[in-house]
């Protein structure tokens, strides 16, 4: 397998094909892609079978993007349309698993004081939770409504515990059919930061992107379909360095100042290379942008209301 | 039994007692007194059998209440105090359940984003959890180490599960030897309002103050001893108004004004007549001191460090 | 002049009307009212000469009360109708003072630590400011574009600065033609808190209602017309329990329980009574509704709302 | 004069040392470093003369560099050293320029609302005014006790004014001996980013480094002398890059991989070549480090505490 260094299904699927100079789509996959307007597009990669398994390195199922441009100064209508088109993709999903009457559990993962791991607290603090009141005032629903409820179960090194353990814990005890999660995670480029929605019904792993490696949150481990909404909110500064890099040399290319060995390293990916020169000396932060109260804030308001709506 | 309008053990027995005439101690009851300094003093009462029980309405078990003066312009000194005492008695409770090395689980009740009801999750935020280095990396713990971890569940509104169903969950998943629950709760008094902390060893049904039934969090629905931090945080208008009668009644007295119905009234508790007055008019507000911030804040560290201290 | 312990001319008007048994407007000033739908109402006094500011204390000019039932609860549509609403008597008061270009200062008093004392600096946060980019970038803008700048000066306590002295500096140095104050005050009665807003073209004396006398901010002091925009957030025990004794004592009439003594106290204003009784005993605390955080914030979004449209 | 990309008197001075080849102190300039303890450690740079001005491009006046490493994860006597160390520092530069009772005026810079620019109000919210007891109440302070007053006046963007202006209204109405500035600034070295504090009484102008020029806060502009702390929060990525850039080809020179015109790359300064890569691609990004919310909380509390003392 390829060492990707990406979680987008679409991103490894250009880089089999260009890897292996393919004209046409990877056997065993299947894709698509769709403008809602100029600042948000949609792509869906759908992976059929063993052999779309095996190019590209993950498990069966449906990974969709989701990218909004100008998120920080988006208009309300700028939201609004980003959680129509995410509840559109989110329905469909959901549909494909489970009822229209299928409880659902939504987990919100991340750490609400710290910003820019705090959207997952923030949306389940949205989130229209219907299971109590079908439980105990059945009388104050319409019939049919789809039982919801909704958890924010804190990060490991607060807690103590694993994240997957809380929720099995949760899952064992009130049964749903189907979970969401939604997770803050690290972006592998500095294109998708805080403007990119990445949905699956694969489940997650969380915190795989800043190495910390917990047990993955899917249905083998709950039993029950797992939905994970990602939504890149940090960078790790050789992602920006690996990056700009390509841009300073191709730049340093068009003033005719580049040379035979800055072309080849313009071709490969350096990202190991460069995390193993800022290691040693404490340089490799994880950053986020300055805006990211806005960001979150604006992702949230999205992420809330597209779930909402296809729930 | 009497209608004792007060969760407090001690302030039930007082009014037993007054009730009975009775010179000694209630019998079945043990109690005493501490002052710790000028603006911190302690009251233990301890149920020891079913006459303690029957005469006071409360399971066998440790009761004991913790007040501090002056919270809000409390100095870092009177904190560290307070937090020390607190640590002290909670060790003592939690000695009398579980070995120096028995696991812990921290619950803190509330939610975040409700001011008077954060005491909970900031409270969580700061305890010292262990259990994840134990597990994952033993060799940076000293051995003897007590395993600890901390839980902010949310509240049954925002997530739609019982709490208790949640914290089920989690404690048949990672087993711990006894929990720890911390709930912001409504005070029966204007005195004791955020300025109070109840440690029992009988567990809590929260929300009960303020007419949300939610189930015990007990040994009980557990199975392991459950220790609650009660801190009153807000007040229903009509305890105000009951209190405060009873001080305007006491001045129309001094002054002559009062008459033989008035000075009945005085005697009487009339929450339940001024509740009834009150809540057809929507005037039966749930409120909180102004000062609702510090007062979180402050109270918090002293039950964050309290806890960290005990454990 | 009459003792009438609240601020709202309109409610002043009707103690005068009521005292003098009069069955038609006092003399010296006008009043109407209008239902905006059944959550929202609005009352215009305006006094019109020195005979309307004799009977009812308050100096010539516009006040005007909008009341919002159900405000926690309020749904987007309720809070942009309220909104709107507020725009429309803003505008009137704003054109009737300077012109359509006259450039705006808004002010937000008040703490953003403090949740009922952060309505200021959170509206202040979301007031469209264009001074600066008329200033600098010109081009960005419509010709004839009103100049707005705001700020949120802070509290004496935490400045140690008059907020008079403040604004007065600001003023002399960017000389706007009107400005705009908000601030979040003591409610005179246990039906105003949260749920109104007063607006009046005579300024504010900022803290008046909490006892903390600061300077006017007014013409008198800044030297341009000031419209204040008032929203009670707290309330004082002592008020809670004066208006909750009343309909104590209704409820024993009605169950004849009362007697004469207790029939004269309900005709009477107690609260300068019931105050003396509490303050001893430090039970005269200042309190705000559980629901503090919900309430401001959607207070905040329909006072910036309303302020935008108006400008 | 040198494009010295940095704000620092001590890094000016290495460089044109370097670059002139001095083993000496450059005429008009004189020096010190002092080691607090293995994590603090302060450079004291003083330009003397016109001599020192033109060698390193800043005005006359004490230049102080407060390092302090580890400050995400510091400790309560880290913070309490860090803050001992800053107050020493600030009142030797203040004594030079007032006297022990002169008038000081504290301000905030920033945004309370964007968490990187959220230093200078939270540093605000918790200097020990004294102003207004002085005025109010001369009875409940010792005499000799020096007047403070502190204001966090918003930043250009949610204000429309020009802070200088606000400050000088200010300034002009409360006539203060000294100005204390607090602003969050661009790093121009990844090392310095969110663990340094810059003290001058040269004063500052606010946001030079991310490219928002507004007008000097200084002697010139107020009357008074300001004292300015700069602390590094935010960086651009292409001062990023350009760091890394370095460490990447030293990796590349030990591994033997790199070539001439790398070596010479190394040995400039590319920041300007890799902004302008950056820019067209909009990912020129300003970021802070993911643990921002702990980093502004501690050094906030180093700001706030060194000051108090120090005044």
């Amino acid at each position: 397998m390829y060492n990707f260094r990406t979680d987008l299904a679409s991103e490894r699927r250009d880089i089999y094909r260009k890897a292996n100079k393919l004209e046409n789509e990877v056997e065993g996959i299947e894709s698509e892609q769709e403008e809602i307007n100029e600042n948000i597009r949609i792509e869906r990669v759908k992976i059929l079978d063993e052999n779309g398994e095996k190019a590209i390195g993950k498990p069966k199922g449906s990974y969709i993007t989701l990218d909004i441009k100008k998120l920080r100064i988006a208009q309300d209508e700028d939201i609004e349309a980003s959680a129509n088109a995410l509840a559109n993709e989110l329905r469909k999903i959901i549909d494909a698993h489970i009822d229209k009457q299928g409880e659902v559990l939504v987990v919100g993962l991340g750490n609400s004081y710290v910003t820019p791991d705090s959207l997952g607290p923030k949306v389940i603090n949205e989130i229209e939770v219907t299971r109590h009141v079908i439980k105990y005032l059945p009388q104050y629903v319409k019939e049919g409504t789809r039982m919801i409820s909704a958890i924010s179960p804190g990060v490991l090194g607060t807690t103590g515990i694993e994240t997957v353990e809380i929720i099995k814990g949760i899952v064992d005890n009130i049964h749903p059919k189907l979970v969401i999660v939604i997770d803050a995670l690290a972006s592998r480029s500095i294109e998708r930061i805080s403007s990119t929605v990445q949905l699956s019904d694969t489940g997650i792993v969380p915190g795989a992107g800043v190495g910390n490696t917990r047990s993955e949150i899917s249905v083998n481990t709950l039993g029950v379909p797992v939905v994970a909404l990602g939504i890149p909110t940090v960078v790790e500064t050789a992602v920006l360095v690996n990056d700009c890099l390509d841009l300073f040399i191709e730049k340093l290319q068009q003033e005719a100042k580049s040379n035979d060995y800055l072309n080849k390293l313009k071709e490969e990916d350096n990202y190991e290379e460069i995390k193993e020169a800022l290691v040693p000396k404490d340089y490799n932060l994880i950053v986020t942008p300055k805006e990211i109260d806005d960001l979150i804030e604006n992702m949230s308001q999205i992420v809330a209301s597209g779930i909402n709506q296809s729930l």
